[in-house]
Formats: C-alpha cells, structure tokens, sequence
C-alpha cells in the first residue's frame, strides 16, 4: 500500500437489532448518535456509512455532525432507509405508484444529506424489490421499474453518485437486483455514468459468485464506486466478522482490489447481534491489517505464473504462504 | 379420513412481524386477542397454539379464553417464549447460570398454562441455543446442557407432554436442535416418555431431510408428537404459504401420516408478512383438503407395488395422477 | 395452444451414464443410433439434440439421418463435446492456447454437422471452463477468453445461431457463463446478432433464479434461442423427472414462454440414471400436456389483476386451481 | 502432539477419474499398483486406505502388499466397492434381495483381505443406499435395511471393526447415512461394539454441521474410529484440498481431536480431478503440519475461557493468533 489504508463501517455495525423472534431486540435500543460514539472507539476507524433519517431520535444534520467530529469520522455514503413498513412490498417496484412516489422522495431528500455531508455517495439497497412467490408479480414490469426508479435519481443528480448494492434475497425470497451480472446489466441499460456498484463481499458469497470474481466484473466495467466486508456461511447474509470463516477468499479478494489499484474504503457491513460491536469492528481490522501485510508479503509473481497455467496447488500454496504467516 | 381431521394454527400466523431492516414492523403491532379473532375468521380453523407470554398486552388466561370461545377455538400447545432479549446468548444452553435458570421458570410456568387451558403440550423451540462462529463453544457442554435443559422440565413435570421443534439455524447460525436424528438422539438420551418432536414440514424441507422420511423415523421411535407445515425453497424458513412450492413432497407427508394412522391436527406454521393472513390460512387449508381428497384417490397398493421396486416413475405418476386431479 | 406444440429431447436421455463411483456405468453403453431408437418410443417426441462426435461408434451423418427417419425424429441442435479429457481445464478458457483451437476446431465442425442435419442451433453448453479453487485464475482473462471462444465461432458462422446453456457448477466449482445475466452481459458484448441462450429450467432454479424471471429476461434482450426443463432440488443439477418437484414454477415457466408468444420446442433434458428411460420421458411429456391444458384453463385476466398488486394468495390460488385440476 | 502424528490417505487420491460428462476420463487410467506408487512419493504419507476389488487390474494381495512395502506403507482400511453398476439402487438396501446378498458377499470377502493385510476396519460407504424421488420408497423398510445390512456384517465378524462414512446426498439425491446424528442413531439401534463412524470432514460441512461439533458428538458416543479431510463449498462433496477453503474450521476440527485424546490416523480423502495428485497430498499434508504447529501455540486456557462466556470475538481471535502465524 501506497497510501494510507482507510477503513469505515456502516454506522447500523454498532446499533442494536431485532428480528423475528427476538422482538424485544438484542440489546437496548440506540440513537444513531450513540452509534457514532460507539464507532469512535474503534481503532483505524476513519469513515461511516449512516442509515438516513437517522434512528433514535429526531436529529439535525449539524447534530450528527458534531457527533462525528468529536470522534474524528467523516462520511463516506448515506443509506436511505427504503426498506421499512411503507416499503414492505417494495421501494422502486411497489404495486403502488404512490410509494414508488415516496421512495423516489425519500432518496431525493437523502441525495441533500449527502451534499450536506460531502459523502461519496446515495447507497441504493432496495432489500424490499422483488418477489416471495411464484405468480406473484410480472416480472418485466418488475425488472423495468427497478431500472427506472435507479435511472430517474441518477438523471436527476447528475452531481451524485449512487451505488446499488445487491444481494440475492433477504427479507425478499428473491431480491431483483440479486447479483453483480444482473445489477451490471441494469446499470448498462440505465447508461448513465454516476450509477455503479457498491460490492458486499458476503452478498457475493451468499448468491454462489467468487467475490474476487464479481469485484474484477465490475472494475472491468468502471461501475466497482464502493464495497464492504463481513462473512458467513455462504448461505445466507449472516453478516459475520470478516475473516471468520472465509479468510483466503477475503484475501483474494482484496488481492484483486489492488491488482486493480482500487484505491476506496476498505469498509465493514457486520451485525454483531450478540457480541460487543467495537470488539467486533476492532477484530475484524485486526484481520484486515493481516490482510495488507500478507498482500506485500504475496509471491505475486509466481502468483501469477501459476495462474496461467491455472496451477491450483501453487496458487493456494503461494496464498496460504503469504496469509497465514501474516497476523 | 375416517375421522374428521382438525387444522390448527400458530397464533402469530396472526400476528404482525418485525425483522432487522423493516424494524418498525410489517403491519401495525396486533395482541394476542386481535390475533385470535382474526384466526377466528380463518374457515375450518378449530386449534391453535399460544405464544406465552401473551403478545400486546397484560392478559389473564380467563381474557384470552374469552376471547377464543368467541371464536370457537382450544389450545393445542404452548410456546414460552424462550427465545427474547435476555436468551440472546441461549435458554437451556446460556452460558450464565442464571439465565439457563429463567428458562426453566419460563417454562415451568408456562407448563401451568398449559394445564390451565387443557392443552396438549408445551412446545419448546430453543431458537436461540446453538453458535454462530468456530470455536466459540464448547460442543460437548452445550449439548448436555440442551439435554438437561429439557429433561429437568420433563422430569418436573410428568403429567405433561414436552415438544421439541427442530430447525437447522435461524437466528443463530447453528442451532443445537438441528434435525430430526439430532432430536431423537436426544430424547433417546433424556429416556422419559413424555418428549417427543414437533415436525416442523419446512424445517424439515431447509434441513436437507425428506420431511416424509423424518415423519416416519420420528413415528417409528414413537416420539411424533405434533406437526406444522408451511413453504419454502430449502435454503432458509422462509414460513410461505403450505403447497406454494412443494405440494409433491407435502402429499408425501400426509401420505405418511396416514399410513401409519397418525391422528393429530394438521397445523399451519406460517409467516404471511406481506400477506393477508386469514386469506393465507384459507388457502394454505384449501390445499390441505385437496391433499385429503387426494390420498382418498391415491392408488395406495399400486404404489407400494411400485414402492417395492423403488420405482421412481410409476410412485411419481400416481401421486401426480391423484394430487393434480383433486383441487 | 394455436399451434402443434413440439416435444424434443436432448439424445443423452436415452444413454447410459458414468459417475465418479459407478465407474462401470449405470447399464451397458449404448450407441447413439440405439439411443434414437429408444427415442422413438416415445409418444409425442418429435426432435433431438444430438451430442457430436457421436458416441458408441464411428458413425457417418448419412447412418444417423438413416436411425432418425426411421423413428420419425428431426434434430434441433448439435452439442459438441467440448467438456471431455482434453478440455478439462476448459474449453474456450484453457490456459493452453493449443487446446482453445482444439475447441474451436470441434465446434467448427459441429457447425456444419448442424447444416448437414438441418438443425436450428450449435449448442455450447462449456462445462469445464471455469475454475475450483480461490486463486487458480485471474478472472479477467478467463472471462474474456469466454466472449472470444463464442465470439470468434459467431462471427465465422453467421448463418447459424449459437446457442449459451449456463450452469453455476458442475463439473467446475464455478462455471463461468453461470446465469442468466452474466450470460447476456457476455452476449451484449459480443454483439452479434447469432448468439444466444438455452436455457435450462433446472440449471436456473439451481442457481437460485426464478426460472420464469430468467426467461422474460432472456426474452427481453431477445436472446432465448431455446429451452429445456427437468427439476431438481434446487441444489444441485439433477436432472430429474420434469414435474416431480416443482409443478408449479415450471407452469409458471410456461405460463411466460406463452404469454410471450415463445413458440420454440419444449425439450427435455434429464439423466434417469436408475429409470427406464422411455418411461422417464412419456412420463415428463405427460406433465407437460397437463401444463398445457392447465395453461388454456388458467384465468389469465385474473392472474394479470393480482399481479398487478403483487397479490400472491390470489396469484398462486389461480395457478394451483388451474394446474392441479389438469392431469 | 507427544506422539508422531501419522497421515494416510485413501488410496483413489491417486487414481483418475471419470464423470458424466468427461465420460474418458481425467487422464489415462491407472491400476491399484501405480496409484500406490503415486502414493510412495508423497512426503509424510504412511498410510492408505483401499479400494477393493482392487482397481485396474486382477492383482493378488501379495502384488499389493509388494507394492505397500516398497512405498513403506501399511493399510488402514479397506473400501468394498459397494457402489458400483450392479449396486445402482442400492447395497444394503436394494430392493432385490438377491442384490443385498451380493453386497453382504462382498463385504464379507473385504472382511477377509481387512485381516489379510492387518488393516484397522471395514470401511462402508453405501452411497447408492437411499432415494432420489419423492414416493420412490417407504422409508421405514429402506432404514431398516440400512441398519440389518451393517448389523449382520458386524455380528458375523465380531474380530474387526465396521466403520460407516455418512454424506447427505451423491450419487443419490438423499442418501440414507446422511449425517452423523443418523448414523448415531442407527449404531445405537444396531447395538454392537465394532459399528463405528469415519467422519468425513467434508460430508460434515456439506451437511451444514460443524465438524468439529459432530467429532464430539461421535467421541461422546464412543464411536469416531476414524476420520478424513478435504474442503468444499459447503454445497456439494467437492473434495477440494484441505485447508484451501476452510482453514478455521479444519483447524478446530483437530482442536477438538486432541483436545479429546483422540489418537487415530490424519487421512485426505481428495479427488484431484485436474491437479497432479502427489502435490495435492503434499500440500494438504503442509497445511495440516501447520495446524500441528498452531495447537502446539494456541492459548488453550484462554480459548476455554472464552468459551465459557460463549465469546465468539476472542475465542475467534486467538484462534486466527495460532494459526495465521503457523504455517
């Protein structure tokens, strides 16, 4: 690394959750101030995606703010909350014109939060577009209003960037921009250039791609604006501490990332449903920092002679070499 | 049939629900009492089974026996709650004393409730016992500690039946409870007659198992003690409407009961967060008695003929002949 | 139907198989003029796919066309088998730039076995080209070696269509030309006018697709050249009985080919590995009549009124009311 | 480790393979015989399982044994190839009951080369015994042959010990092993002293277990005679390398075999379609001299600790401390 690594987190990584069973949720609620208090106690932390209107209270932009200069945070996306009640049948392919009206409000407003900011980016996650059953729905009217609702917010905000990030279902059974190929193929259809991809690396993993893979699809086609880490089970979106369970392909794909000189946020999109959320965020940087060491450590060279020859047991060996040697 | 069969269902199929994005729920928060009525309204519904404690509110049992007496309606189990804030970290497998000592209180009065409304059994689904990542448990102490969890309530209480209901994950990412053989091995272990399984069909299904196969290893340990059924696409409890996706493998389920002429309600275990949930039991009932029909039709000795021979395309052809006629 | 629907078969349904256990074979091989003789069983079957080289002997185009004529069967596409010894670390995409001209020289005479018989399509179906292990491959080479193999055999062939069966595994870990999306993300680039999909109804279920969302999206760009069905678990390519598992999204499958004026051939492509494999066929083709009854009895207006408010109870009770009232 | 850790693989590691679509192979075949002397070359490898009848060829066992000894190696165990044309719907649980005598003949006879060559165990891995549609069998009848079959062949050779590998599915869609709680169940019921399990690491994963879960499991029930490793994608029996994809894993799978004094043999069970197999077993063998290193450096008081509280944070961080430091 040239420069000086930047990692961040989504601000939602040390809020506290609920789900179906849990109701009462996993801990006490917290207002996204407390978050970013939270946040601030994480070493290397420098940047925070923040969930837009902001949760727990009734807050300015100056507030959140000030919360994040007292911890030295700036911002690097905001995340308009498209996916709650009012959305449950969904945000830009709801049934009801009138809530693809309010979606395409909601983000509007939120691309001002993110002027206010100076972010990066609106990060477009329509959790709630898509289908559960068979029949359900049309699915070519579904499709194009997916496109349509990306395409309208990005024509209108020439100035702003908006990332799509996909996944392959969750809470929908199928979600439609459900992964790198299919959101690609949207981004292609809209033909503007401020609308890309922000890359889950878990989301990857979930829908069955080689993450390192998806990351070289979507630099190959200008459209890699932003990505996070977690990891899980390859099965579901388990959102677990990076580095857990999927160490080699993590580095694999970071080693992409900088083969390609992508130089963004190395960012964090964990749930820590039950474990201390700095704790959580501190030991996956702490993985992450392996991760750099072991990338200037890596044989690249022989890396990449193996790989034209499509040598498997050299390329693991030449991974594993450089990764496990490196904590 | 010879006798007429019951349909049930899980309260909450009437409720609203909430999960970690549409955090402000799917529908405004219902009671237990505006739950019953609305199961109520469901044609054919004559059981169900309770969450405990009761959901919206500070009921009396005598408030929530009026309430189903409006309707019509008795109790075939209840579910004590074992799986909210403070079991985060488990109930029978907490790693805190105290908190594995609430569950047991929980439950143990949650047992006199089942007396109270002259129930079957109280249902126990330890959703929050299992792990999430390696090495963060002990295998061997959890697992006893899953055992005795059940066994101390059982032994405490012998003048009740106790179900365990398995599923592979959710929410934790391994549940101790996982399949149909871990149960058994189990109850096998605990040695008291009066535990035994709740077949969830969907769990069954998510877990890789034939649920008809599951039913009839259950049955044959004499441990079948209650059933639900439901949809989904094998990969998560996704809880969607009964015969939406599997009415094949659905027919097979009830094929096996019959069989081995168990007689106990057929009950819905579903989740309708988008949908109207009375018009979701309809439906789901609608194909339940289609399947009755369709066992009525079914050339039962053509197809153990065809069973004998393990062939696959005369048994299909027949369960098709007579499940796709019979609607 | 307006029109004669056409049943067909890929001619490896009536081969023997090998797997990586039974090394001796599930029956005794079978040449491919004994297959079409099996073929011709078949009530209702009316055209094939052949692999080529043709398997079992060395048998001249003019034997072929003489077993064909004789049981009343017209081909439909022609698989070159670019999935043997040689290929097996790819095709298109093997790092050794000898073996890719082994491949294109295959496929280029498929191309004018294809003129010989009349067929409508090469069917590339690259089942070796991708990769195993994290590492092994730089994934922008190999994609584009991807695009170039199709591009170059289009380009030199422009009065023939080709044909792209995308599969997410098998043999490979990861196959490149793995979905719908990214197949048509390739076919976009390419850019000509001869390239387009067969798409396997398990082959997308197994990727985690709706199969019938696949196909309006294929047929949106224009690009379904083709299709087959069987069923599956969802989990792996099966090949199983068409029907046998997922009656309902294969209806559902139909439903769209219809509703878009898709008037191409139905085939089949199943392994009955432990089946009769003409008892296999009649038996898939017979669901497959009952899905065009259940199609002309289907109330499609209503259908479209539900879909429009994404209304799955009434969605799905108007499939299964149709479709379970047809065999 | 006080003692010397032996490795050993089973000896098809070293053959070549065919599938359904490389129906010639992944290179030339190879005898019994070479594949021991592959096996020979392998730093570290002191023992192999066999596949009997041997393959390749008509050898006697002294040919073998001549063999073993010029490589220096002894047998651990021995496979009775179970699984092959005449077993396609099953061994132990065909319906021709002329076909289950033809597996308990065979068996036996492996029985006899076990005392032979003073090998450990039977191995039997019935991979056809199960069912791939829904109807195709009654369950009760086939698992009740599954236990018959293994409890006839225990009985009769009281003098050697039977080990059962479980796998969730392939080459049948439901395997009736399927996972270590089955076939616990299914010992349990047979009632002998030498049934056993051999875990396979890679079947565990696949079965969504956590090996190291099912290793204790299998200790407390006083039934792991024996194990092998291998990766995979969690999806499929992929065979992979072991250590290329789930290192943390693998490394508290062992954790978990000292941790119990578990003493048996290391063995691969890999299938290197496309590698060269020698190095394949070279590397994995490295990863797992590896491992040996990080339990020599893991903070095991810490680890309980850690474990005591259900702390997934540290008990993952020391974790990665011993091994990503170890290689």
């Amino acid at each position: 690394m040239s420069y000086e690594q930047k990692f961040g987190a989504g601000i939602w990584h040390f809020a506290t959750y609920v789900d179906r069973y849990a109701t009462d949720g996993y801990g006490e609620p917290r207002s996204i101030l407390e978050a970013i208090d939270l946040a601030g106690q994480v070493r290397d932390l420098s940047v925070v995606d923040l969930n837009w209107p902001f949760f727990g209270g009734d807050f300015t932009n100056d507030q959140v703010k000030e919360a994040l200069a007292r911890n030295d945070l700036s911002v690097v996306g905001i995340t308009p909350e498209i996916y709650t009640r009012v959305f449950a049948k969904g945000s830009f392919t709801n049934p009801d014109p009138g809530v693809r009206k309010l979606a395409h409000e909601l983000v509007t407003n939120a691309a001002d939060v993110v002027r206010d900011f100076g972010a990066d980016y609106v990060k477009l996650w329509p959790g709630q577009d898509g289908w559960d059953y068979p029949f359900q729905v049309d699915y070519g009217t579904l499709w194009k209003h997916s496109m349509d609702g990306v395409g309208q917010l990005a024509s209108e905000n020439p100035d702003l960037k908006f990332v799509i990030e996909y996944k392959p279902r969750e809470p929908r059974v199928h979600m439609s921009y459900s992964s790198v190929a299919r959101t690609l193929l949207a981004i292609e259809k809209i033909g503007l250039p401020n609308v890309g991809i922000l890359l889950d690396f878990g989301h990857a993993l979930f829908g069955g791609e080689s993450p390192a893979d998806s990351a070289q699809l979507a630099i190959d086609y200008g459209r890699l604006f932003g990505m996070d880490v977690n990891d899980n089970l390859r099965q579901w979106d388990d959102d677990m501490i990076a580095g857990t369970v999927h160490p080699i392909e993590l580095f694999e794909f970071f080693y992409t990332l900088e083969k390609n000189n992508w130089e963004g946020v190395w960012q964090l999109d964990q749930f820590p449903f039950r474990e201390d959320s700095v704790d959580a965020a501190n030991s996956a940087i702490d993985f992450l920092k392996a991760v750099q060491r072991a990338l200037g450590k890596l044989d690249k060279q022989g890396l990449q002679e193996a790989q034209s020859r499509h040598d498997a047991v050299t390329a693991t060996r030449l991974a594993q070499q450089a990764l496990f040697t490196s904590y």
